[in-house]
């Protein structure tokens, strides 16, 4: 077992959890286990874990989703690119770390883990966005998208007001940037559950706010501010705290609506890493990567053969 | 005297130096002098300059154009948005401060104070800007600006090929935002040797990296893209380290040439804070200023004068 953070939903009480981020490239969460790997999981589940939920303690916690809305004012969009986020994160726990930690050494090693892993804030920021989509999951009578998850073969949603069924198809490869030595050809299917972030609004709905995030995935940063436009149009409301100020501080698109899907054709846009296609190797590349319609399509027609219209 | 930065250009070899921020409102660098500020100074200049001197060395220095870079990436502009570059250098210091410090409370109390002020690397970036533009300084035949600075009463620029000579105008007064309980009445005339941010390249030059600079100048995020546009039409070049995501990673516009501010009759857009008309209150509000057109046209009869065309 590992160490977990728990987010907790303020408002609804629900709670959510992450483990801690490992990193990019050989990383377990993409499928690698060599020894460096447990080492490092070793660590973060060992001294790593101990100090810092000391840290967040003696912090009173850290409101993950005010932390969350700056970064996107720091061109973050909070799933592909979390490097100001986690600058944030880290600065915002430093002096907590500072005490909590058993001795200066272990502060300091902890303190560079986090500062210099792009992807710290990462895991507390989908468990944030798990909290907010929980809230909104089994409300009767909402078409909203309240998960969206893969697992390398299949794409899976469920909607709001359909309960615990999932709908599911066959996974796209995500198109993308590999990192040196890797090409399309070492891809996986699409995999994870970090859509979360979409499903909440952020990543690939707010790329608008992240121009500097194509060096990553590819594209210009005009079609960065094209995904997020895109996304208002099958999306029900525009988010009161996650603003974008490219975008004149427009709400960033929030809460996807199987209608609108189907009724434009058009399906969610997500950012995602990519994990190779054989156990053992890890992240290679990030990309771009849209759920199967088919998906939408079957959720919609369950929706009218539940609510008979 | 106080504890300073030492900022060195290595390539040329040349020092620039700032002492250590004090944060926004009552602060001596705006006129403030209260006990509170003096107390403040004395811890500055006290436990933190001596664990934070330590801190840098063990650090074996920070880059600062490199952090600069990448905090245009992150929504900041270098001069009055500082925000992403604040947690940037305390996230990279944190370890080393951790280290460095005497005993985990200073440790705590430096990382809150460095993290808390979204100007803590301010200063390190003014040293930065002014170690790059005292390379440019005493070029011979160059129109180029290398330094602008205001004392609240006249605005001066000297000009590179024109050695120590200052060419000096009366200052305006900056348009902008107040905090809480000032108004424009309350403003001091343009003040303060911070524009050797504009004259590299970065501050109002910049501006398009930072649209959510205007929740704090004034203006909206397109102002913002323009007044960057502006800029390339009185420099020289565009920036090789400092590049703008939302202008598809184009070079920052540096370099003022005052043929150019002439020939188009455009003057630099400055970022600034903006200070209180009376000693003793500080800093009360941020906006955008412009220098004087005369001393540009000083600067060229004088230049058309030595160089004889």
């Amino acid at each position: 077992s590992m160490s977990v953070y728990i987010l907790e939903n303020k408002t609804h009480g629900n709670k959510a959890f992450s483990n801690l981020n490992e990193g990019y490239g050989k990383v377990l969460r993409y499928g690698a286990y060599s020894e460096e790997v447990l080492e490092r999981l070793r660590w973060l589940n060992g001294g790593m874990a101990a100090t810092l939920g000391k840290a967040i303690e003696l912090s009173g916690g850290i409101d993950i989703r005010a932390l969350l809305a700056e970064a996107l004012h720091m061109g973050d969009e909070g799933h592909n690119r979390n490097k100001a986020g986690s600058v944030l994160y880290t600065a915002k726990l430093a002096p907590f770390i500072a005490q909590a930690a058993p001795d200066s050494e272990t502060a300091a090693k902890i303190l560079k883990s986090l500062g210099d892993n792009a992807l710290s804030v990462l895991n507390p920021v989908m468990a944030c966005c798990k909290a907010m989509a929980d809230a909104a999951h089994n409300v009767e009578g909402s078409t909203i998208v309240s998960t969206m998850a893969r697992n390398g073969t299949d794409f899976g949603i469920r909607v709001s007001g359909l309960g615990e069924r999932w709908f599911t198809a066959p996974v796209a490869t995500p198109k993308g940037l590999y990192f040196p030595g890797f090409t399309e050809a070492d891809a996986s299917g699409d995999i994870g559950d970090s859509t979360i972030t979409e499903t909440a609004g952020i990543g690939g709905f707010a790329m608008a706010s992240a121009p500097a995030i194509v060096t990553f995935v590819s594209g210009t940063p005009k079609d960065a501010i094209n995904a997020t436009l895109e996304m208002y149009e099958i999306t029900i409301a525009e988010h009161k705290a996650f603003t974008i100020p490219q975008l004149d501080f427009r709400g960033s698109p929030t809460g996807i609506d199987i209608r609108k899907v189907v009724e434009t054709n058009t399906t969610p846009r997500i950012n995602t890493g990519i994990a190779h296609k054989e156990a053992g190797v890890g992240q290679v590349g990030a990309g771009l990567v849209r759920p199967p319609m088919e998906v939408f399509h079957e959720a919609l027609m369950a929706f009218a053969e539940k609510y008979g219209f």
